[in-house]
């Protein structure tokens, strides 16, 4: 049977896609004593990196939008592995860091970050209000557009 | 009554202003099981981002510091919240983040960095020794030439 | 006697070095309740940094890759320290922060930071498979190509 958080994603219209292998040597999540870190995730759809480039260069604010919410689904994926499977013990969105590939003359990175952060709140409530930090970078592994990494606290 | 960290700000000449309102749809800390997590703050006075540019451009490091400092100061006004209004019960700064918007040329963000890293020192004495990270980034949400984030322990 | 970990370090041929000393005020590492956060590390080498300069200019991924390891032997050398000497009480290695000084258009960020992946499973095994976020920055404390810092569970 469904959890509660599953059903809000599919009350959302999200199904959580087949994790994308991390690039290198390390793992996409760990647990340790509730305390769950996610590694960085990139906007990937199917195993494949769809937003590349910078903001303030071709992509657009709602591009970027998109990719950030994108990255955070990816992030779901692997907080749903950590959780066994029941996202429903997430306890507390605690933090997520957003890195946004830009130009120096970039300003609307939290604009681009709400991607997710809104998704993070319509998919936990409460518990998905979270403290972050936005910042602007050169650029990203695979010319990825947005990065996003989070930690929780799980039950 | 007035604490011994408040009595301490007092000492240092600092008011604590009325916290900045998160510039998106987060929070400004989130406090799970003595862990408090404050979100990256901008060098705001009175609700107003006081230093926009880049390290290495038209900013001294000397209003770097000033900046990294106030940035500080807005993490403090949120730690307080964390602990419902009384900083005696800080614990340990665990880790400062620091994030100096500047030119690729930039070498100096340790002496910008070190305006949030004095006062912490300043404020908490022993239990204000922190890890710290601090690297240089292209740009910051609104343009701010600082960004701080803040990992703390309270009882 | 030596410990297991210790007798790791040796047969991979590493000799943790005298810690460089931090650059501004703050310390190494904090320990709280089980929780090591060491700060960001620079591929210093007798206390000298020896890795300057950008990926994707002067800079191979060959020279990255090795700047991140050694960044990665400093983050050993404090976590030893906060384990009192004994690197046995390692648990996991939690999350590694991975910065990476280049240009605009470099894409092989994952590629630099496995030398400090690598060289973390090579070391701690199972217990070193972790968490991870890597991203380009423009420009590092003192000019640094790398820098990399760590979160950790010790008994």
């Amino acid at each position: 049977m469904a959890g509660r958080i599953d059903a809000k994603l599919a009350e959302l219209g999200i199904t959580l896609p087949t994790p994308m292998a991390p690039i290198a040597n390390y793992v996409p999540f760990v647990a340790s004593e509730g305390l769950v870190v996610v590694s960085g995730q990139l906007p990937a759809v199917d195993g494949k990196v769809s937003l590349l480039g910078k903001l303030g260069g071709a992509i657009s604010i709602e591009d970027g939008y998109a990719g950030a919410r994108q990255s955070f689904i990816n992030v779901l994926v692997h907080l749903k592995s950590a959780c066994g499977g029941d996202l429903d013990r997430v306890r507390q969105v605690i933090r997520l860091g957003g890195f946004i590939a830009c130009t120096p003359e970039f300003t609307q990175h939290a604009a681009v970050m709400n991607g997710a952060s809104d998704l993070a709140v319509a998919v936990f409530g409460d518990l998905g209000r979270h403290a972050r930090s936005t910042i602007g970078v050169p650029s990203l592994p695979t010319d990825a557009a947005v990065e996003v990494e989070g930690m929780f606290r799980i039950a």
